[in-house]
């Protein structure tokens, strides 16, 4: 264990992650939080001054990983070949090839229970994932521009946007079916149709 | 008003389903209730003798609401004419066209304040909700299966799922955005997509 107690403060982020996807934010008390990572009341916090801190703080870690995966699949996309609409396919595939390993282990999407309290949107906890999907906008929206070319019937940045989109919607589809396969085949559906749209 | 308290008791789900699409369920007093529809305590127990009773009629109406709008956008289709990728692409046109009407007094969908509440999910409240993705699945493959023919590179249930999940997701990139704009954007990416597949 690293004397820093960083282990300690990732035990605990790792079951309010779990607590707070699968219940909410607001259902989530210091308490379960304590109890199902196993540290101490003083060691929480000691963390985590306030619930609006570990609010922060899983907020902050969610959209770092968020963000990790998004740099991987733009990697992935230009390992794709120079073909703009092969690119644009490939970033799609890469979220489609990791899908079943994303739902192992999760019911749902940290950004679903965020935005589902109106009272966390208006606190400011959820500004870090309006700054996370602008990024994916914008990161995706390269590729996309690059592969549309000079086609007005294409709105990109909405384009842009709806690989976001399908994964919260099919989050909610995986949940409401108990289905986590769901994820795979709402990314190869879109994959699909940008196959057929863009070659 | 009705001498059968229905009013009373619409004002009360009116008011319920406004709190719980902004800030959850579990969040969601009966004191809070009762106080923003305006009725008082002794009705509020009069029609929902618990909060669970609460949900289940919530989810009740919303379904009912859900199903009569999903009936409204098989008859635009129908009324597309005879061509089966032409309905198929005016059954997304005819919720792209209502998409600000939809948007309009609401800043979210019950399904997800409802789903991101596993206890909810576990206690059968959301049962209603899966059987309602159900028949949009089965309605709007009814479609899709004529359209696409004898194609075997789509996954027609998926991709009829995939109505639900743009309008699920939508929600959430809708909030986060602040842009209620966002889900008829969203749902002319879907349209075009289609376009492009089906034509």
């Amino acid at each position: 264990m690293p004397r820093d107690g960083s282990f300690t403060r990732d035990r605990i982020l790792a079951a309010a992650r779990r607590l707070v996807i699968d219940n909410g934010f607001r259902a989530t008390t210091v308490e379960s939080v304590i109890a199902a990572s196993g540290s101490s009341k003083g060691a929480f916090f000691h963390h985590f001054p306030s619930k609006r801190d570990l609010a922060d703080a899983l907020v902050a870690e969610y959209v770092a990983d968020d963000l990790e995966m998004l740099e991987q699949g733009m990697a992935a996309a230009y390992d794709a070949g120079p073909g703009p609409a092969d690119r644009a396919v490939a970033f799609v595939r890469f979220y489609e090839d990791m899908a079943d390993e994303i739902m192992t282990g999760t019911t749902g999407c940290l950004y679903t229970s965020v935005l589902a309290e109106m009272d966390l949107v208006d606190a400011g906890t959820s500004d870090p994932i309006t700054k996370a999907v602008t990024i994916w906008r914008e990161r995706y929206a390269e590729l996309l521009t690059a592969a549309v070319g000079d086609r007005s019937d294409i709105d990109v940045p909405a384009l842009s946007d709806h690989v976001f989109v399908t994964f919260e919607g099919a989050y909610l589809l995986a949940r409401t079916t108990g289905d986590p396969t769901q994820m795979r085949r709402q990314l190869a559906v879109v994959r699909r149709l940008l196959e057929s749209v863009l070659k």
